[in-house]
């Protein structure tokens, strides 16, 4: 079996193709650092979704390894976010413990809804989710994760029993009074270091500087880099010294079960007790009920994230079904290992490519090295001052608060500041999910309400012969149910304040590229409508589809078109030889309209 | 105060300008035509609905007078129907006789629904019902219907616990054997001669006939047109005649309570007993959330009723909004006189039209037979059959299956069979609401996928001065967020397989009339990842509209634009005069492109 065969099955196989030893180096040396990036995250993340700290390793390493397979993008890196575990926590917290089991399980159904969407091509999805509704819902998350971090990095103890951000926010001020100086320091301080490290890798060095001023840009960039890493490694330091010196200053992570996660099936079933002592007992069918909607909004939250990052570092040449199966993949296999769902990151994806990546075989290396964390330095973490894990996270949320774009929006689409508003609110007040929806409901009710409301010019116009008539053009190209009675009612009312009579009217429909049944009724009953009026309607110019769509629904009542204004020119002049024929015959018809069937019949056929 | 002031407080009022005796006369005439349908009509919708059969008279009479003091529409006549009939029907089962105080709460929300809608000019959600979605409805509801009167007209006693199609059906297939003779042939026997009265009326008498011969016409006209009237009136004689006989070959109506309709306010609480005789009672919060769905989809479908009607009769000079206020104060009016939920209905506004109305001052007439009706006829009412009923139901809803969509639709828009087959098939095996619901909501995912998925066009050109490029058009005129993506990769991939080498692209947006903050961004980001590959991007013809909506997105990233094709030809002589410079500055820029900040940026632009 050639390369070129297994490429088919595994298309990671064609980075092997001219791996060469520089390469490997460079790919090493980008792992390594996403690695130093993800420990710190993945601990301070699965804490974030209401978990013990390993968790957030086990969901770390596998996604790396499929990807590396099976991905298309090199920067790309699949692994835990804070979007997720906040998404996650609402399973984690039932009666203190249910924790890990429906976790677990919700990662494995995000990966099989994700193969689905992968199959039925429902990646399209994400394209429904517009930019103010990103922005709205992104700023939430950071908000609401923010607040959630709030507690630790003050050092505040309990719980206020509801992980909405109001009451989160409520429950630190009334408790501010309580907080231990030493963890508030540590997380303030740590914070402020975290800022400060953070620009430190924009300091620039310049092309022509000298050997050890490039060495020293570069050690800064490191240190810039891995600074949570840092962080996390020096203020577990001085909590071990501390507490070897019989001294507790912080509050720190507790317990963390030692060795790499075992493999087994995710779990189809679970029990935990409740706070009152009570063993609940959850089959399958309770957990997919209780995970409930998360189980379809996870897997968008994460085929959005992951699109949106491959098509930023991948360009053109990302196949999107081939991305999808590589995250479905992740979190399926991932699951096996006790992983909590994943997707790919944008801040560590940026960290790869900005080391310098080569392919996504990187992210092997980034696994190796959270395994060997979780194999030899585990009996370490339980000195982690939470404190400083919550710092991390706060100092990586900060920046997904996205005030920016009000400005520009404000400038030039106000309405859509109001997408931006329903958005943000509601995931703040309600929850993220209902916040997502409810903007995505929003932002198409005015797409529909655009299709629905076409904006029409009338003009009066002339023929070269001379001959005056209204021409009515609607400014959009599709014409379909919900504009129907707008339009109608537009020419009537045109009718009504038209400057100079003539009872020609033109509809021009070469712009109209769709129309429906419902808009094809229409203009036929509004033609018989116009006609007891003795007012003619002509199209002008319909398309090949629009006229057989006429046809089909209008049968025996067709309209006239013609396609160009020599035809028009020509059609008025016998309508306008035979108006004085005509005006004979329709007089009478419409004095006896009361006592006609005229318009019965023209009224089943609006509405019927 | 003058007649003007009071029209402005009772449009109605402008009837009695000239009310001659003349249209004293037409109005007597078509008045009690119609009072001759709505009698049958009502006492069979009333037992549709699940009530005793005066709820039905009660219902038929305060619409007329609210109509003749408020509408715009001489033919419109407002009262029960079978559609709402069927509506309510759900929600007078509760443990047998809960019946009719939530079926007038029902009629006093809706009417008060109605009203918002009328203050909020919500009326325009009918909008969004399409031909295909009415068709659907319309049809399965005649079905359920029809279905539902088959125990009634073949005498088969019991229920089969459940009002849902199917269960109707198999449960009258499972009662076959049991089936009544006498009331199977009565309610057979009926239908036919209902089909065949019904025919009558299209004899039509030639112009130049005897007196005699037109008096026979106008004579079978009527008995037409009051075949409902006739058939209950003849069989309850029959059956009169032979319970004073000692027999009872049909079952019959049972007892009707007599006299008019106290006025009282409408009910907001109620109790009632259960099949096991303990007693419930419902305070109003408890009868709201059991109408649930009901208070908001009885009146759409009221609405969208009524609209249909007043705009099939009405033509062009109805005011929608007034046409609400009419319909909501019947609801409001009449359920302080037991009312159920009302709205306009096409046939008799059809028998109303026929009979020769001048003004909707008809409908008071209507009113005055009916309260007649209840006031000396109710001692005769218990000896009505039921099959008769039942006949009189099933031979006016058959009309409402349209079969005949199909065809034209199947010619020319298959698509929209979907929209027809899903509301159908949802409304007979789950409910009328789900069925409605989801036919709005696939016809709307259809509309969205049209802007999400406009149709683009490439055509390699070349300007007067020989310079090449590609031109991309999109057909619609919506650009908004779903398309994005469809676009950007649209244009990727022509680039690909373009067949000459050219690297400037001109997007024509000469159609294009709307753009929203996503697409503006997309725009922008399309532009950077173009000139990556130095190919340049060139918008023809923004309208003023998009360029600001481009130019607030964009701040300094603005994309170049021209508004016709010598300026166009301008810019690619300088492009192209720069053309080896521009190779020279970019194609180093390529080279280093892996290890450059240009695509993260690029990036984080395009979904951030």
């Amino acid at each position: 079996m050639g390369l070129n065969q297994v490429e088919k099955i595994l298309p990671g196989a064609r980075w092997l193709r001219g791996y060469t030893a520089q390469f490997f180096i460079s790919d090493l040396i980008a792992g390594i650092t996403v690695g130093l990036t993800v420990l710190p995250q993945g601990l301070a993340y699965s804490t974030l979704a209401g978990l013990d700290p390993q968790y957030g390793l086990y969901s770390a390493f596998i996604g790396g390894v499929v990807y590396a397979l099976l991905g298309g993008c090199r920067e790309v890196t699949i692994g835990p976010t804070a979007l997720l575990a906040l998404m996650t926590s609402r399973h984690t917290g039932l009666g203190g413990v249910s924790g890990p089991h429906l976790a677990v399980l919700l990662c494995f159904l995000s990966g099989l809804v994700e193969l689905l969407m992968a199959f039925l091509r429902l990646g399209a999805l994400v394209d429904l989710i517009s930019l103010p509704v990103t922005v709205g819902f992104t700023s939430a998350t950071a908000l609401i994760i923010g607040a959630s971090q709030l507690k630790g990095l003050l050092g505040i103890q309990g719980s206020s029993g509801d992980s909405g951000f109001l009451s989160t926010i409520s429950y630190v001020i009334s408790k501010f009074h309580e907080l231990s100086p030493t963890d508030a320091l540590l997380g303030v301080g740590s914070i402020t270091i975290l800022l400060i490290l953070r620009k430190l890798k924009d300091i620039k060095t310049p092309e022509n500087a000298s050997n050890e001023r490039k060495f020293f840009g570069g050690l800064l960039w490191l240190i810039s880099t891995a600074r949570n890493a840092i962080l996390v490694l020096f203020s577990s330091l001085v909590a071990y010294h501390a507490h070897q010196n019989g001294q507790m200053p912080f509050i720190l992570t507790g317990k963390v079960r030692p060795g790499l996660p075992e493999m087994h099936l995710p779990p189809f079933e679970t029990s935990f007790p409740l706070s009152n002592g009570t063993v609940v007992e959850m089959g399958f069918i309770d957990m997919v009920s209780e995970l409930g909607s998360s189980i379809a909004l996870v897997p968008i939250i994460a085929v959005l994230g992951n699109v949106a990052i491959s098509k930023a570092f991948g360009g053109t040449g990302v196949d999107a079904t081939q991305e999808l199966i590589a995250l479905s993949l992740s979190n399926i296999i991932g699951s096996f290992f006790s992983s909590i769902p994943v997707t790919g990151s944008f801040s560590r994806s940026a960290v790869n490519h900005a080391s310098g990546v080569r392919t996504p075989i990187g992210g092997i290396y980034t696994g190796a090295l959270v395994l060997f964390s979780l194999g030899f330095l585990t009996p370490y973490f339980p000195y982690m001052p939470r404190a400083a894990l919550s710092a991390v996270i706060i100092s990586a949320v900060i920046f997904m608060i996205e005030y920016e774009v009000v400005k520009p929006l404000w400038r030039c689409s106000r309405r859509e500041l109001l997408t931006v508003a329903l958005t943000l609110i509601l995931s703040l007040c309600v929850s993220v999910e209902i916040g997502l929806i409810s903007g995505v409901f929003l932002d198409v009710a005015f797409l529909v309400q655009r299709t629905a409301r076409p904006v029409l010019t009338f003009d009066h116009c002339e023929t070269e012969s001379r001959v005056e008539y209204m021409m009515v053009k609607p400014r959009h190209s599709l014409l379909c149910f919900p504009a129907v009675e707008h339009v109608r009612n537009g020419i009537n009312r045109a009718i009504q304040v038209r400057e100079k009579f003539t009872n020609l009217i033109v509809f021009d429909c070469r712009n109209v590229q769709e129309l429906d049944y419902t808009a094809a009724k229409g203009i036929g009953s509004l033609k018989k409508e116009l006609e007891n009026r003795s007012i003619h309607l002509i199209l002008l110019g319909p398309s090949d589809d629009v006229k057989l769509v006429l046809k089909g629904s209008l049968k025996g009542n067709n309209v006239q078109h013609v396609d160009n204004d020599n035809e028009l020119d020509n059609i008025f002049q016998e309508l306008t030889s035979h108006r004085n024929e005509l005006k004979e015959i329709v007089a009478p018809l419409l004095e006896q309209k009361n006592d006609d069937d005229i318009t019965i019949m023209n009224a089943t056929s609006i509405r019927k």
